[in-house]
């Protein structure tokens, strides 16, 4: 479908810990998760605490990345909405499986990030954290898709 | 430093093409790009346009992936600002050198959008392109380190 990039591969800097075992369909918002952070990487920590919210970016790992690709998709996986292209939802099947979640931190014990909200089940792997900066990731009135808001 | 994740290699799905041939310390809020997307996912695109911001994931191919990482940066690379560890930065030198970038979407034509503001100089692989969702991606109050508003 797509080239490959050379020299790109991943690497898990940490873990998701918690009690989700199989994805929800929705309310993440109260999930506790802890980001078990590799020890090697503790002190690239320091300093995050001084942060309400983190983005962190995950590796969807059950995601299939075989197969042919859907390029269109029912959001949510929901029928009765409507069918649009897989980059105007954040349906998981996506050439590039990367999770983007912005969470609240809780707390940091040495390596480890106890978060609210992060959307990904037991032992995904974590491939960043950054620090949400309102300036840069916050847009204000922004504009959004009937769909988005049809219950 | 960490495991590389097994079947991660990442896909371009698309490039960015601007003006900038070489990275800004700031002022990217009213640079136009165009992400051109592979034609094969042309169809992926349908209904983005009723958004009017995107997240844009991209990979920092110009930043040197051997060598040691510095576990500890300088923000924004200024010396006066206190050394914290990276993942409490946006340094674009990390373990998976992935941007996230919080756009506005101009124009769709096709296979190519148009967008401002995203931080990336001409040639870069774009990996992935999400819908901006307030509910989800927005935070009200968000707290920051004190280095992040110093002047």
């Amino acid at each position: 479908m797509t080239d490959e990039l050379p020299g790109t591969s991943l690497k898990a800097i940490g873990i998701v810990r918690n009690e989700i075992k199989h994805p929800l369909k929705q309310d993440w918002e109260k999930v506790v998760s802890d980001i078990v952070v590799d020890s090697s990487l503790t002190e690239a920590l320091d300093g995050i605490e001084e942060f309400s919210h983190l983005i962190v970016l995950y590796w969807m790992h059950r995601v299939a990345t075989t197969g042919r690709l859907p390029t269109k998709v029912h959001p949510k996986g929901r029928q009765e909405l409507p069918l649009v292209g897989l980059f105007a939802t954040r349906s998981p099947q996506r050439p590039n499986p990367v999770g983007v979640a912005t969470v609240r931190l809780l707390e940091r014990r040495d390596n480890i990030l106890r978060v609210e909200g992060l959307d990904a089940i037991d032992g995904t792997p974590v491939i960043d954290i950054k620090p949400y900066l309102p300036g840069y990731d916050s847009v204000a009135n922004a504009k959004v898709a009937p769909w988005v808001t049809k219950h």
